[in-house]
């Protein structure tokens, strides 16, 4: 059984799809977490139907943009899978939010040690540019790139999706 | 035999180069379907002395900025192979101009659901930085990933190139 | 005997880690060759720090922001191995310092062409977001792509780090 799955790529690489259907492969009951907090109306309006798409498939939708360790220890139990989409936007919401960011991974990274569940991290890859110009886009781009590593190395499960195609980064066993 | 590839890669990456050594190995006749625009006579000087280059290798160019599917349909044939430098640059085009890019994708997914011939597809893999400050650079973002995707989903080999090295995403067979 | 290794990464993606792991796995002598300058007190004391840091681990450390040819030439040889951190930060302070950057470049690759001891480049792979605005980052992302070619090519090995776990784009043998 693998209990912690991190599933790295770019933008519209297709990332989520394949979270989705390495969640839907389990067989078991899918928890998505989802991170995205409603900033106006248009988002608000896509959440609501996206988790809609996803009640009909009999997945449970929960939102937690900050408190992700918790709503893990809260939600991951044996038997069912969550499904996070995802660090990035979450580490966003920690740096807008003026959140102790250095705790939030200790914390995230304290359940990984010991998961409670199977659960599925998607993460944007967002390292592979040019130096960003401004400050808080560079800090963004350290948080994200260490948290990679520290989430990575306690995955039994790690992928690098591009084009919709998943490069296998580690296996299980 | 190969009938459809898609080689992406970064800036510099040598993607380039790899589809030209995939397209010399078919020891097929090869057309070269150029879709950069010569915006300036720098550019019209370099495209015409590349054309000169590939002429002198018994390649024929084919240069079409926009209407790259119904190209790919008059060029593309058995016994000989066409290779597309490159998709970015054409997704650019099409914006630039204002095109209709959902319809101009589609017609290109059309084609490649039943192509008329064997042809290698070159395309910028632009989704591993950080958000992009400008709209119209996240959305040519947007469309290249949700392409790649889709050309990657039809294609019987795919390749991300990374220092001129390839590496495999799909095989065909 | 793995000569001559590249270890490509982006930010914060493990890339040194992977490196020093790889030098210490040769049971040789560390020979760590720093390309960074001190820009300001902050940056000088971090380098201090590191430099104390290897020290403690029998590492030595040379510093040499722009003859990077050269400082091979006289520091590596059989027995011992010289990790170069890293190959961006070097064409960064060529470009900062109007050096002759191809002159820079044939000098290097004149070196991994016959390389007098093994050693360990790291370099940043930057070439996989959005066409950067500003000319110099441009040029920039063409010297690192064009460069990361042609060090590859002559190297036995050449891996890409993601989230700290290598992918093998070149063994040896």
């Amino acid at each position: 059984m693998t209990t912690l799955t991190l599933i790295l790529g770019g933008a519209r690489s297709g990332k989520s799809r394949r979270a989705e259907a390495l969640a839907r492969e389990t067989g078991l009951e899918v928890v998505y977490l989802a991170t995205a907090e409603p900033i106006d109306d248009e988002m608000a309006a896509r959440i609501a139907r996206h988790r809609t798409d996803r009640a009909a498939h009999g997945w449970v939708t929960v939102e937690e943009p900050l408190d992700l360790a918790a709503t893990l220890a809260r939600e991951a139990r044996p038997g069912r899978v969550v499904l996070v989409e995802c660090l990035t936007t979450w580490l966003t919401n920690l740096m807008v939010h003026g959140r102790d960011i250095d705790a939030a991974i200790a914390a995230l990274l304290a359940w990984c040690d010991a998961p409670t569940g199977p659960a599925i991290l998607v993460s944007n890859e967002v390292g592979f540019g040019i130096v960003p110009e401004h400050k808080m886009a560079r800090d963004f781009r350290d948080h994200a790139g260490r948290l990679h590593q520290r989430v990575a190395a306690r995955a039994d499960r790690v992928e690098l999706v591009v084009a919709g195609l998943p490069m296998t980064l580690k296996l299980p066993g």
